[in-house]
């Protein structure tokens, strides 16, 4: 049979979850890797190590892939372009996925297009901040780094001028923001194919640890109608508008004054959108590759009234094994994904699912589990 | 982490689905195909391709695995009694596998467990057979070999003695059968775990076209509560007496009178348990690995209360990949698996499942993607 090949850059647990997802699906799976040890590489038959800020290397890998997409952001714009030039689709195609790697391009092409976001200014230095401060109502203010960062690394939550020096050192632009008066963070998940075709997730709510994701619940609680509705055809709009390919997640905050604000844009499976594996129709990965491939979409609805994520952290266990074998016993309904990856601490090295009629329940479910394979609570 | 290493012997469909069923587990997966172009070999990291005849092939294959599993039956149980003595644990172990091996050995072990069965005995030639026809009622009545079929292959329905000579030209023991007057096929299907632990999902209805599984029904409808429960505590008690490990499918007629008799026994993922990938909180794939492992089992519990499984044979289309995009346009809930394999006509190239509350909606679109797939409708 003549099923396409998708090539994967990038080897990370994403990468990972769209190979399982994909095997059914029956298309051939190609993963550009850094090492034989990534978590995607360990389960992937054919795997090319290279890395991927090389023309040369990606250019090789290219040959014989039918889509070329992605488990992270960070492929050089203009290599992108070079493999387009080539004649390779890649989905998201660069223009698009600029926007999820340059925070700056984002911001400018969100008010473009009238999407609300917080108030932002790219900043030139510690003394522009504070008057980015000013025009903004005071300190604290957000700085970041308009490139290179994730999970809470490249932000920082300044208080002052003299406390502003840090995001500066590293030579990239700085972007300004407000720092929102938020009740909560949401995401507006949508996938979107080549031919425009396009599904929404329900929205989701996030609770975030230290700046990384800690728990998602599907549906966000108490999430009005009329906003989720809003933040659904945000999420549809921004792609439709920035053409984007494949998944698209828009991070928000809901305010204190019952609005949404856009505060990241991934275009890849992410992390708020892990429910759906075990709780939706059709999981965001599989979406993911269908529509990189431009098939038609699966149905994104839940399975369940209820279905809530929680991220493993590595902790005090190197080896979680006995951990693990606790949980399962626990709760044979638990859905457990591990990345095969070395624990460190903090590091994501897996996920837990859990769904139900009762969310107080399923919500324990979760954090019992996440809790207990971290080694935070030992009964 | 020390995640356990699972060797599946054979490189099919059900080590494919296997695979794909251990990624979220976190498990390492090693395989031994014939081919590398083989349904698992496609998608598995460390394939090791070589012979599952040749014991040194066999013990080579053993080192570095935690266990050792099946896609198949047809590894010789003198090897697999080989590898338990190197130490290698070989689930199921060669003396619950023998059952699934030989017929003959599988109807003497089942007799003495009073397990009911079609009246059996081996027979030596055309004039045994005659003979056998006439203490079972007459003829017709059904010849297997007790080794080596599957799907309706090694299986006779002979009418009288003239037309007995086929089954015995092999060289194998012939086993006669009477023919069960049934109103349908069953499957009671069960996994157990070597320290006992058992888990039973529902009994299913079987249909079978020219002795190919065609569709399947989660749960078999109109079974009588008592009845599916007198299956189930079958499976599990033959289960137990064979110390079976792992996912064990027990086939079974229903008779007109309203009795279940075995039909077949299967160690392995099974056919008539590909349902449970979308139609129960925990696959019988998933299942397979975690009992092989000796881990606490998953809810085998329905997740719908209709799912509907119907196989794609090999048809029209040499490349399916046009009606399986239209198939996914048709039905954006519809659950496809492919294998990867090359078409060729009658063969298991894949398979839909479809889940939902209307029985008759639920079985129509499984049956229509199968259909459109295999070519036979077009529309």
């Amino acid at each position: 049979m003549t099923f396409p090949v998708v090539g994967m850059v990038g080897g990370g647990q994403l990468a990972r979850m769209t190979h399982e997802a994909g095997i059914p699906l029956g298309l051939k799976f190609k993963l550009l890797s850094d090492t034989p040890q990534d978590s995607a590489a360990q389960v992937v038959s054919e795997v090319v190590i290279g890395d991927y800020r090389d023309l040369d290397t990606l250019r090789a890998f290219a040959q014989g892939c039918d889509v070329i997409t992605f488990d992270h952001e960070h492929v050089p714009t203009e290599h992108l372009r070079a493999l387009e030039a080539d004649g390779i689709p890649v989905r998201p195609g660069p223009d698009a996925l600029v926007h999820a790697q340059d925070k700056g391009v984002m911001r400018a092409r969100l008010a473009e297009i009238g999407a609300p976001c917080p108030r932002n200014r790219i900043v030139s230095d510690p003394a522009d901040a504070a008057a980015f401060a000013e025009e903004a109502g005071g300190f604290p203010v957000i700085l970041k780094t308009v490139r290179g960062g994730y999970d809470g690394k490249g932000v920082w939550v300044v208080r002052s001028e003299a406390d502003a020096a840090d995001p500066f050192r590293a030579g990239v632009p700085v972007l300004a923001e407000e720092k929102v008066d938020f009740v909560r963070e949401l995401a507006a998940n949508i996938v979107r194919s080549p031919h425009g075709q396009a599904v929404a997730y329900p929205v989701v709510e996030s609770i975030q640890v230290d700046g990384v994701c800690d728990t998602v619940i599907a549906p966000a609680p108490d999430l009005s109608e009329q906003l989720a509705g809003e933040a659904q055809q945000l999420a549809l709009r921004i792609a439709a508008e920035l053409d984007v390919v494949g998944h698209l997640a828009v991070e928000l905050f809901e305010t204190r004054d019952g609005r949404i604000l856009v505060n990241e844009l991934a275009m890849r499976p992410h992390n708020s959108g892990h429910w759906t594996q075990d709780g939706a129709i059709t999981s965001q990965f599989a979406n993911h590759v269908r529509a990189v491939l431009d098939l038609p979409l699966g149905d994104p609805r839940p399975r369940a009234p209820w279905t809530v994520m929680c991220n493993v952290l590595g902790g005090d266990y190197p080896d979680m094994y006995q951990a693990y074998l606790h949980c399962m016993a626990r709760d044979p309904q638990l859905k457990i994904h591990m990345y095969g990856k070395d624990v460190k601490p903090g590091r994501k090295v897996g996920h837990v699912n859990t769904y139900g009629d009762d969310l107080a329940d399923v919500r324990e479910r979760a954090r019992h589990a996440a809790d207990y394979l971290r080694g935070t609570i030992t009964e």
